[in-house]
């Protein structure tokens, strides 16, 4: 494709040569010629003066230094945009696969894809648009909203709720039973019924074989009329995560891979939960807070508050006092030096 | 539902006016009029006070306040039944959908409910009144126990056996081959083929997308003829539990979501594996522990010992010292100080 | 099966009666008369004296105390291959199960396994005497080679490449998008697609509902036209992990049940990943490193270093600093009395 072709595609501006030809796409480290990058920002213009890159997008400010280039102030939003034409995806058309097993109660909208061995439950309905990979499996009483994308072999259980443009990778299985049981008066345990569902909302991204349990009516309500384990909008949940029953993620929340939510966890608006961390539940992470990697938060994290370590401490505190920790044999020999030069027993003598 | 209906239906006492409507559930903190909630114990006897729900269900001694109650010795799994009257579910009818795939040598029970799209291979036994939701896959020589119910997209492989009432949540994997390897006399890796299945006892839960791996003829065989990787009865597994080749669990144990029991580990009668928690492998978590949320455990723990930590230790000893461990840059210092004082110098001056 | 029989079938030297019967193989403490064991060194000397097992797999000047044996210098993979003897499994046999959906554009080789309710999408290609069991599901543009395993339930999505001999367990996608999100000028997050897909080299093992992410063309080539996700030859990973987009793991490495890689790690070449263990992403483990379970690798580990920790440190350091973290508590109370001693304030006075 020619850089001018690109620049009109992408309705960006460009400068140099025309006809330059881009053929691929590339990191700014080893992109070459007919290879297309991009540039984030002034802290990367070393890398870009020893880039041989075709062309690159970059910040509107940013020194071209005379080369093709495309100009946005958001250069990898554009280069995700030029990989969708470079390689494109076609969508599956619309139309639902003879073998697909759809019960006549259920609804479709327009245009819907239905794949090969999907099971559609009595009153589940899909709206317009939305695409179903080979073998998910829908129980009945399912909501779908418009322009979903709903990959191969997802379960989505009884009183699951997905708003519009939500993407759900392989293998997620949403709205499974809670976690949850009572105590009888023999102390055995009884299951607690978890009937009340999941609710995602518009454009969130849940990855493959994680798992949102549904909650029951013992769970808060949050000013409405039953429980449910929730998501707002644009919330991104990365692959293998367990999100337990009575959870409620507010909007553009962030949670990376292997996260672990107990029960009744709350995460407020734009707050990131790092890779394997955890939460023990019935907990508040703040607004904007970012939880580290690997983290156990085990009680509320407040607004904007960045927290490491098992248990979880401010994220300050925690850097300081692990580097620290390697010098704890050290510490004890120094203890045990004075206390022998001042001439006192230490506890353990 | 009047007042005097749900406590007949649920066999219960009642007090109050008979026919106070209940509509709905909800938890203590949230419950208004019309809607039945409940209260575990004395220590949420001003949380009643300030609730305004239309009724409640409380313990035998409970100061109503001459509301409207209903008396039970275990209020909360009283309370899971009133869930399962509220919002009944009713289970897949009896009978095999005409996709389902059953091997020509396969044992279908009394009852038993085969969805859309299940494959059930040669050998396999189902039983009575046992319940296959769509697309799960039974490899041949499984047995399945009465009464269990198997959701969508569960894979049991060869050799694996259900007990009676079995609930196992989507996308598990059970009876995966173990992470076995031997080496060979150039160093190379073989697999160590892993044969002998697992075995489920009765009234096991195992939840979504949960893996447990089949064991092999050098795994511990607790008296049995072969080796098998085993739940007692009653154990319930959360979602995303890895459990590795040759574990052996006891009865009514509980393993929470997240958690990594590497092979051969035992874990006794009643013990508690917290979230995220792990075990390295060939050791025995003793009857009645509790292993806190993302503990490490690296070695054999006590019966009813309490630990937490990575790696384990005491949970007493261990909260101790995390509580300190944000205090460990100013010990630096103030021995520093002293040593200072004293005119020695430290290790790394 | 007599132990001449046995010797020939696995083509080693017996040394004892000739028709000893075997009839079941068993671990070295609880084998029995009619059953086979192995010893795989010295430090087994003493079980091994203790021990009742019918017939055993020694190495080559292991003293056999006059009882029967075979003689290997790799007994545990002879062990394994009489596991196999032992209890064969049969191979599901070559053929396309008729409610296969295979794609006409798709390219099937000679004496291939196709089970029942596989999809085969468009361009996907398998190779020579590879088994897919029951649904599978292969997007358009996949290439499995020759004598693959592929369980139940497997998603394989666009431009996956298999090598060959490759073995993958129920339940694992492989090939979803990556986490990967870029910012927009007003702050909002557009996905990344991730289009170019993951490359598995030859004799590869992938665990039960394992994660593996594709990559986008801003991740790193490693010298190929494109940049892909990859593993090399003989990588064994464990069930639930998760393999960020980018990843690059070299020949013969070891992954553990429930790690996580962080987008862009590379691993070296033999080098193993504990259980639990998660890699922050961006860096690089060395080859022949060793990182412990529950370790924290937030940085590059070197070639050959042991590391454990949340976040890592060199293990043998991370030990020393463990078992003296349990003791302080009491280090401040034997500072805080040498400052009394000394008449100095500490800093929390």
């Amino acid at each position: 494709m020619r850089l001018d072709d690109l620049a009109r595609r992408l309705g960006l501006e460009f400068e140099g040569e025309p006809s330059t030809e881009i053929s691929a796409l590339a990191p700014l480290s080893e992109a070459g010629t007919g290879e297309l990058t991009f540039v984030s920002g002034e802290r990367l213009s070393a890398q870009y003066a020893a880039s041989r890159a075709g062309a690159a997008i970059l910040p509107p400010e940013f020194d071209s230094l005379g080369r093709a280039c495309l100009r946005s102030a958001a250069p990898y939003a554009e280069f995700a945009r030029a990989v969708e034409l470079f390689h494109p995806r076609p969508s599956p058309p619309p139309g639902v696969h003879p073998t697909a097993v759809v019960d006549p109660g259920a609804e479709l909208g327009e245009g819907v894809s239905v794949g090969a061995y999907v099971v559609i439950g009595e009153g589940a309905r899909i709206g317009d648009r939305s695409c179903l990979y080979p073998h998910v499996t829908v129980y009945p009483g399912v909501s779908i909203g418009a322009d979903c994308r709903i990959h191969s072999g997802v379960h989505l259980r009884e009183e699951v709720r997905l708003g519009d443009r939500v993407i759900v990778q392989s293998g997620a299985v949403i709205g499974g039973e809670g976690f949850g049981f009572a105590p009888t008066a023999e102390g055995a345990r009884v299951r607690v019924p978890h009937r009340t569902g999941v609710e995602i909302g518009d454009d969130c991204e849940i990855g493959s074989n994680t798992t949102i349990d549904a909650a029951h009516p013992a769970h808060p309500r949050h000013g409405h009329a039953v429980a449910r384990t929730r998501l707002g909008e644009r919330v991104a949940v990365d692959n293998l995560v367990q999100i337990g029953h009575g959870c409620w993620l507010e909007d553009d929340v962030t949670i990376c891979a292997l996260v672990g939510l107990g029960g009744t966890t709350e995460v407020g608006r734009g707050a990131v939960m790092g890779g394997v961390s955890a939460s023990a539940g019935h907990l508040r992470v703040g607004a904007g807070a970012r939880v580290g990697g690997g983290t156990g938060v085990s009680g509320d994290v407040g607004d904007g508050e960045e927290v490491l370590g098992y248990t979880h401490m401010p994220a300050r505190i925690y850097r300081r006092s692990w580097a620290a920790f390697k010098r704890l044999p050290e510490l004890l020999r120094r203890v045990r030096r004075i206390e022998q030069r001042l001439k006192l027993g230490g506890e353990t003598d």
